[in-house]
């Protein structure tokens, strides 16, 4: 990701770069999530940070990429990954936010349209995967492997697996919603993985 | 679904009505497949199969609804359930059959534009559920109750949440390609769940 580095001018006077930068995430966040990505565009978040298209597009190579921060800027704080020492808990705090966020917040609108619109959208599912889901996944296998490495977890797994069967299993019901998201999915999808569906 | 009943007339003679459909499905199924959805349209598929637009208007109510029915028509014998009375062994040749059409056949490409489409198209979503995703998931749950009627799984399950675990999990790869689907992954998936992930 590029880093500001230069001051950048506006009406009101000169801000720093990474105060730009922020005041224009927040915007690019805000203005997704309330209009989706019908309703994106760049000029816009340059007008609503008082910022200059050019600054924009020097930051962000696309529309898309601009997009993904805004998102992940006004979401992360919510996806905040617990570690406190019980992986079970852990992972039932995260995923009942995850679930509450696409279930009852404007996110759970945008995330869809984000992902559908990728399926045709190259340079877009190259920006989520690069800002949102490839980093979303390495943080959960981090997560993962501590949990290894404190004896919850059995030692021969492939940990990238595990964030298909949880966090994959909420984007099946966000993406094909056959069965709805719901507290009790969360939880269940942790006791069954970690306990195992078979007959003991 | 509605049944056709009549016969249809064409250039080369009268055809019984259900022969007509299953022409029409086929030439859907394969149209589809070599164009996907942006080259696929009710007109292509009547000429294709030498059925007229009327009856296939008046069979299907849309152009996802079509689509659908030829996919399933296409890829179903391929998805066929096993049941041998394992279920360890009968989900994982089912969902290295599902990862194989998603990774070698041009079904992978149809899919994810089917439901990426459907993210901002209600019309080919209902069509989506309705004739794809809501039936595969009632057989997968039918097989797996079976399989706890013998004693393989725990009596306390949500048997849905299965679905979203294994089948779920695929999709996650297929829509967001961060990690590959393969045997390995078809397989683990199933372990996993099964046995649970958690030190014994």
């Amino acid at each position: 990701m590029t880093q500001p580095t230069e001051p950048v001018r506006r009406g009101r006077g000169r801000r720093p770069a990474d105060e730009v930068r922020r005041e224009v995430l927040q915007a690019a966040g805000e203005l997704l999530l309330a209009e989706g990505m019908a309703g994106f565009t760049i000029e816009k978040v340059a007008a609503l940070a008082g910022a200059s298209r050019v600054t924009l597009h020097k930051w962000w190579p696309s529309k898309g990429a601009l997009a993904l921060d805004g998102y992940f800027n006004v979401v992360g704080p919510t996806l905040a990954f617990p570690d406190t020492g019980d992986l079970a808990a852990d992972l039932t705090a995260q995923l009942r936010a995850f679930v509450h966020l696409m279930s009852h917040t404007q996110a759970g609108r945008v995330m869809p349209e984000l992902i559908g619109q990728g399926q045709t959208d190259p340079e877009l599912m190259a920006a989520f995967r690069e800002r949102y889901s490839a980093p979303r996944r390495a943080l959960a296998v981090e997560i993962l492997e501590r949990a290894r490495r404190r004896g919850e977890l059995r030692e021969d797994l492939d940990l990238e697996v595990i964030v298909d069967q949880l966090w994959g299993a909420c984007y099946h019901r966000l993406l094909i919603p056959d069965q709805p998201l719901t507290d009790e999915f969360a939880e269940a999808l942790v006791r069954n993985l970690l306990n195992g569906v078979g007959r003991p």
